[in-house]
């Protein structure tokens, strides 16, 4: 039975890597339906992202690119399916109503496992979705005791990744190295301009002409993971900060849907703080 | 007590307009909030949206107006009030979720009256909102008595506009001339590129870098009615025809929503086949 | 014989201003051709710019403006002429060759009074346009120094705006303080991201997918000016720092050029550190 | 000593075209720089754009490579070295002026072989950068005659591409066929809208929110040729259509320039009436 995969590897460039992992495809008779590659000048590192299909056994496929590629080398061999998300919001319900529409028209190959929010204001909406609603108030609790309750919960899950969809609370670095590499945040604005609190407000007392929105793996310094994708839109005098915001919503949705598009198509590669997008 | 509204002025432009009215807006001692002028040199025509408040009778207003102004002024004094809308649709629901979405979230300044579609593809979505769903399949039916069915259904309510969110049945001239000025459509390309079906399609055999979306106001040229709104994103090589697709849809409901929402916030003037935009 | 004047007003807001104003014109029979205004709701204040035409005596019509608008009130009448500029640049020629280019072209209207740079690389590129080229060096001078001799050669002049073409060193308090209000800048970032030095080395280790540029006045802020026009483009990782400046050069230069547009038509009011462009 | 190529290869695609490609470069001790495939599904066609580094000789690198592939390969090696470009105008010279600024820069990798226009207009500017200047005036000559003026002229020359910077008359298809393959437009409008005469006033009369421009290599289709870069800005109701037009221009150049670097460094494949842009 023919089978297709995307395969991802990155290690320390050096020559033949691209002949060595074409050669392994060819002797086993699988054919390459897409292929990118890039090489980072300033780190010297090989990335390649190829989509084959053919006969094979995914295990044993892996193995075999382990022993012709270099020790450092990171090989993931990915069948398709589904995968699981968790989404994290506040009260807004822009970004979280994007996913949950395209989720519903199957335009997001994602399960949706469970919403969980620190208001329960976006309740009545997810349930319209038959999506598990998790309310988790922060109120009376501390920092950590409210963030021990989320990842309490989330543990009862398997998922691959954590998308907040404008949760409004900043994470505390045991929260984000609990689920390294697996958060990704839509912020609302073109970063780096406006790191932290209301950046609508910000644009607005500066007088920029245009703003943006930036989604982003989340790491322990505040808005700054690598930035997966970004966007803006023109404005101008006639906006006061709410006009902004309200424009920027569109903004924001869509760059975390797209971002959210790509990390779960497996063409996102992190390189220390940036990305590499195939 | 202390009243808002949207004025909204054209006539054939000549000396002492902004003279004649603003001296009536300082005589009632009404405050103007905003104002907007344009004339357009081509038709010499004179357009104004001003926003006063104030203490008046808006019929009184009204009349004082056509007093002070030239015979041929079209004169609206629009007291603040949610718009009443029917949707329509076929089986795509990321134009229509958009929509939902913000009204949902109370972000659009409008009542939705029905959603009126000619497959059940979309019904299960719309119900989870507590939205009437209207289902009036043209199986079995000449283009006529579909529509025929359609209009009796639509004359039962009251309502401003008919969207058409990716409604993909062309509507005959007797429809169209029913609802003149009332119909809003999305248009699945950078009009007037790729009039017609399929423009995606069109699109990608073209070879073009950008695609996009154009919003306007239907009349009975295909394709043709006055643009309100127009966006694009870039696309390459790499997109097939349903890729282009799929990231046009993103593009298409934001510039229907936008397009509504200054359809609703009364800032569209209709001048000849052209908007003006204020 | 008939005249044209840009009009500007700004002033504290209060009932009545537009009345006052288009009563004025009225009465001395002066055609509106153009007219846009706006109130800043968060400093209350008022401002208009208006074409008007008709026969007048520009003096009179200040005057008399003046007597009919509130003590506070900023008046201008504008009469059609060429404004005076001067470029300043150090050895990058994309964005004064495109402002060379839109002289040449009459695109500009503006008369280029002469170009002042810190190094002689671009008098070859200025001199084919025969225009007056002048290379002062900072070499073994302090930075007031080197100023000192830069304002006194602006101050043989006469001209309405120095305009910084990739001018690449920082100036002075006193420099500014000079010419407030006069100088017009590009930044190579879209501000407020990557103030200071090398932005796009800051926006390569930054990992950006968008990069942009700022046409702005100087203030004695660093990069903090009021911003007049912003642009930006997308790229992505294949993009080194290089790659970065080269795609950003084509912004930077439509950038200024457009915001060395906006200001030559009177388009623009500062307001605080912001901007109302009409 | 140590030489650097790009490799352009196109043909059918099949299984293991990447693994010889590679195993062919390992052979010989070569380096890859930079690697983009691209397989095009409709026509089944496969695309390579390589840059190697190391010792070879390029002739015959170029024979073992076609050794190596299927004999419908089309293989290029291409050794780095300026092109030549002839450019053609008439009398706007904004785009032309983009390229003669680029070219003092050395920012572009091409020597300007001569300027021909049927216009004298540009004279004076080209002049000013010491570029041969042709003036071949279409007066009292039929299309066929003034074309075969021009073609006995770039006879003369050697050159790899005609750029049209605003050459404002049709070509016949004998002076395309002439050229076929090497010849670069710029058109003033987003293609396929606003096909033929004036497309600005098109534009207008059309009431678009978003006008454009697209550069293509020239077949005998009017402005159907194969796409290699477009761009748009916003317009709006203010905007007739000589400001239109003025707002193009800064499109019209930028467009023109970035799809004449993309040939300039061979990241331009032709497919049909489609490009593949590395």
């Amino acid at each position: 039975m023919s089978l297709k995969a995307r395969i991802l590897i990155d290690c320390n460039d050096d020559k033949g890597l691209v002949y060595k992992i074409s050669k392994l495809f060819f002797d086993k008779d699988l054919n390459i339906e897409d292929n990118q590659e890039f090489v980072d000048v300033e780190t010297n590192r090989f990335f390649m992202r190829t989509v084959i299909s053919g006969k094979f056994d995914p295990e044993i496929l892996e193995s075999e690119l382990l022993v012709a590629l270099p020790n450092d080398a990171n090989i993931k061999v990915i069948m398709p399916k589904r995968k699981k998300i968790v989404l994290m919001a506040t009260k807004e319900s822009h970004a979280l109503g994007d996913i949950l529409i395209r989720h519903q028209d199957d335009e997001l190959d994602a399960e949706i496992v469970a919403v969980v929010a620190n208001h329960n204001t976006l309740e009545e909406l997810v349930r319209r979705f038959d999506i598990p609603f998790f309310h988790i108030s922060a109120d009376e609790m501390s920092r950590e005791e409210h963030e021990g309750v989320i990842i309490d919960l989330l543990n009862e899950f398997e998922f691959d990744y954590v998308v907040l969809a404008k949760y409004m609370r900043i994470l505390t670095p045991n929260f984000v190295t609990h689920f390294t590499g697996k958060i990704i945040n839509i912020h609302h604005s073109f970063l780096p301009a406006f790191i932290g609190a209301n950046p609508y407000k910000q644009a607005f007392h500066r007088g920029v002409k245009i703003i943006g929105a930036t989604a982003h793996f989340v790491t322990n310094d505040l808005d700054e993971g690598p930035i997966i994708s970004q966007d803006v839109i023109p404005v101008n005098h006639r906006f006061d900060w709410t006009d902004m915001q309200r424009a920027g919503r569109d903004v924001e949705k869509i760059v975390l849907s797209r971002a959210l598009d790509l990390v779960l198509t497996d063409r996102v590669f992190v390189n220390g703080n940036k990305t590499i997008i195939f």
